[in-house]
């Protein structure tokens, strides 16, 4: 889809809800973004308090995609759109449910914070875990302008972070896989670690799944599924 | 939408386009249903040829779900359908995106299979990840039938499985932790065992949310994040 075919709507209504569904979808988006960053802080700062925020924001993620998903389905049914803009409010309707899920994964992080006892057994990984929410974080950014400014090279590049993340996340696991053979009450803390970790590495695949549908987009090609190199050579196939 | 609204339409062909994006979707769950299996009993029975039967089957599915995409994409455009059958192929793009992650997990699960190595340690979790993945692949058949049928209150009745799977979940967990307490041997093996645990409860929140779709395409009423209280309402609710 050619990036400005938006605005080339006859109907000026038509391209007002349009844009109005990617706004939505850049503001769900902020709103997951921030969950997931509170999430990590409350489990690397042992923050309770903003684990409870993230638990309890995160009803309003839920609504926001039920919102979306029937706006979507509103403008597919009275607009009757094709070609291009029927793929955008397709992939509009993966990427909410990607972020939903995100956001899922933020309130289980948050939980995890709630939930470690013995904290001081799992301090020493609050550096990774950081790091790790880092990474997953900036792919979600990365993933969001990719999906503001229907971007397929960008999309690439943010695809690409995930092996970084995955890199990182096996390191953390093998590290706590240690610490536990080494001492046996570090294993329920360093299991909620593990979940958390996980967590943030499913953040980076969902990231990843918003970049396969920006691609999809702008190209009109399916990328699921396709190795790495396949996928930059459709990127750059203008 | 009225269970025989699809066999309404005035046009034959476009009769014959839904049925045919129905047939394809079951034939996905069908296989689906089976990899799930297989990956269980690989596991179960330490049989890595029958594991690596799984992953080398996973193309096949994700072959699937991208067909069937692009059909759903294709009607959407050329028929531009209205309400309800709107409503199914919304359904459909996202059940498709459920099955494809499901035979995801069981694609993990067999590499679980492949990957454990002192199996001694776990053999006595055999049972109870067998009894689980018979829950997980219940609840798959359900939506599944449930799809088929259009059924809301057979949908209902598969998403209250999801309690029974997520308590036998709990028991199996708490029990591999006290086994990696007594024993730091087992802790590798028991993390694997933990995974594929983990896999199986992923399987039965996707055979719930596709459960949700249909409740959702048969009363036109978002369930999605409502408690079971509502949803159950909801499902009466004709």
């Amino acid at each position: 889809m050619d990036k400005n075919s938006i605005s080339q709507h006859i109907s000026r209504q038509y391209n007002t809800e349009l844009e109005d569904i990617r706004n939505k979808v850049m503001s769900m988006g902020g709103m997951v973004e921030q969950q997931v960053v509170d999430a990590v802080r409350s489990l690397v700062e042992g923050d309770e308090r903003l684990a409870d925020v993230v638990v309890n924001n995160d009803y309003k993620v839920n609504a926001m995609e039920v919102a979306i998903d029937e706006e979507c389905n509103v403008i597919l049914a009275r607009r009757q759109p094709a070609a291009g803009d029927l793929r955008l409010l397709v992939a509009v309707i993966k990427t909410i449910t990607d972020l939903e899920r995100i956001g899922d994964e933020a309130e289980r992080i948050a939980r995890m914070a709630l939930h470690i006892n013995d904290k001081s057994q799992v301090d020493r990984f609050h550096g990774r875990i950081e790091h790790l929410g880092e990474l997953a974080g900036k792919m979600l950014k990365g993933a969001l302008n990719t999906f503001a400014r229907m971007d397929a090279e960008m999309a690439v590049e943010v695809w690409r972070e995930d092996l970084k993340l995955d890199k990182e996340y096996d390191g953390i696991m093998r590290q706590l896989i240690t610490l536990m053979m080494e001492d046996n009450r570090s294993i329920p803390s360093a299991l909620d670690t593990m979940w958390a970790a996980r967590s943030l590495e499913r953040i980076g695949d969902r990231a990843r799944n918003i970049c396969e549908y920006v691609i999809y987009l702008v190209r009109g090609k399916d990328v699921r599924h396709t190795s790495l190199e396949q996928m930059e050579a459709e990127a750059r196939n203008k």
